[in-house]
């Protein structure tokens, strides 16, 4: 065996390296490979850990050669991989951008695959840190001409408005309700970590694709009910863990209007064994709970990048 | 909050600093506080990965400052360990040598509250790696005059017996026989990797205290379900865990001779709170399968003394 360089990665090492056309890739390439069944995937855990818990969740992807989890205490994000060829461990790899980019990403993708063609609109409803990369992954896979942001505190969504703005090369207009930002936009995002519903019926229109991409808690909820009910197809990228964390769907299945033997995983609709519309008039749902498999397809291109650019800190 | 020293700390790091007083220390501070609802846990999960497979277990413990988690993969353990009041990650530890150590001081503790206080011989059936911690934290617990060995390989057991009477200053006589190894003894010990039973009813005397800290797999067992009958009380470190990974109590559970409802933990024990025997006839038995937040206690410990000593490279 060649000799194994173990590395370690900060944050600002994983900046340097990542944009979303290299976790693009890397999900769809690993949404791929999961459809041919040579991906496995645990659902995240969280423990009790003083102010907040310890997530953690883990995957394998033999067939490439990546193992690793993804564990996180009090924001700080770290993902371990190991080669599964006998190599141990590989890389400590910083991963709060990672996260936010892949997390993105995974919208993207669902996008791609999902949403109408000719899509140009986008309504998003959050302006946090992850709704940055949320546009910037649907920018990077439709043709988008017209955006427009929702979040309650006037200068944040008005400040997203002008940097996207200006990042994208889009227009972005700051509107002040949900209901604004969603009338007659192709895709709408909701991205927010919100208890209570900011997609209702009422703001779901006939040909629309929905990412949700927020919470992953099932105390909360950014669909109500009636938006599930309107959903031609819903996706998500791990069933197993949307039974333990997708707020919406869980509470929809409770009251009889979704049943779970009808949600479709994303990975097959990306691999062609699965339609996600018939007709320019469905409406799609994408449900985003973000998964290690997604962690470990990212964390382990980053790795190679960084051994093909001497980058990070060599471990002994 | 003062600075945070993130350290990376290796085998050799571990091994200068760790030994087996350190480890009982910690463990029976760690079912103290597990007692008194203090530690969270949660059981191994394994993941397939290639030849082999992705194993990770964690925990935490709040009031201590301290969560963590190990995951191995080819023989390459590691721990990471995260403080619980804001300080993120504190640690990467490489857990080989941990994880022997610790999985030894379990059964010390195990037989430090279960064994008969007069105890004075020990029988060892297996002489891995595992095998020595084992007979080392037995010794460190009782006043062990006498221990016979027994392993399928002469040469193993014979070299097993010359290197560890040297270490620990006891007679050992390497024997030709499991049934031999056990005749007399007053705690037994297995610590294999076997599928067939290696200790059989019929090897279980009046008194005897049994570790049984070998596989941790379902489809393993050690000890027959005569065995398990003969024992007056059976205790573990995890009643979750044993229940997806102890072959024999699994085994004895669904033939109906034994009762999950009676398996009591260890912490239980070493609290107080239950009484592991009422006469020096009884027959205990610690079912030990290794588990995360005796992990966590041990790495804490090593992680406060890498600080105090100034080992270990310090992480970005």
């Amino acid at each position: 065996m060649p000799e194994i360089k173990r590395l370690y990665l900060t944050e600002a090492d994983v900046t340097g390296m990542l944009d979303m056309d290299l976790a693009l890739e890397a999900l769809d390439d690993v949404f791929r490979a999961r459809s041919a069944g040579e991906v496995r995937n645990e659902p995240r855990h969280r423990l009790p850990a003083g102010n907040g818990s310890m997530n953690f969740m883990a995957a394998t992807w033999p067939e490439r050669g990546w193992a690793g989890h993804k564990s996180y205490v009090s924001g700080d994000f770290r993902v371990m991989l190991y080669g599964t060829n006998g190599e141990g461990l590989l890389a400590v790899i910083g991963a709060g951008r990672m996260g936010q980019v892949r997390t993105g990403a995974a919208s993207g993708i669902a996008t791609k695959y999902m949403a109408r063609g000719d899509a140009s609109s986008v309504g998003i409803i959050g302006s946090g840190y992850q709704a940055q990369t949320q546009l910037e992954a649907v920018c990077a896979v439709r043709d988008i001409k017209n955006v427009k942001v929702f979040s309650r505190t006037p200068e944040k969504r008005e400040r997203f408005a002008s940097t996207m703005s200006e990042r994208l090369g889009v227009n972005i207009l700051a509107v002040d309700s949900k209901e604004a930002a969603a009338e007659g936009m192709d895709v709408l995002v909701a991205v927010t970590s919100s208890v209570e519903p900011v997609i209702t019926g009422d703001m779901v229109e006939s040909g629309m694709h929905i990412n949700a991409a927020g919470n992953n808690s099932w105390m909360k909820r950014e669909l109500d009910t009636g938006a599930i009910v309107k959903a031609d197809l819903i996706a998500c990228d791990d069933i197993d863990q949307s039974k333990i964390e997708c707020g919406e769907l869980m509470r929809a299945a409770e009251v009889g209007h979704f049943a779970w033997e009808s949600l479709v995983r994303l990975d097959q609709i990306v691999a062609g064994l699965r339609t996600a519309r018939y007709s320019d008039d469905d409406v799609t749902l994408f449900e985003s709970q973000g998964v290690a498999f997604e962690d470990l397809a990212v964390c382990g291109r980053l790795y190679e990048m960084a051994l093909e650019r001497g980058i990070g800190t060599e471990l002994a």
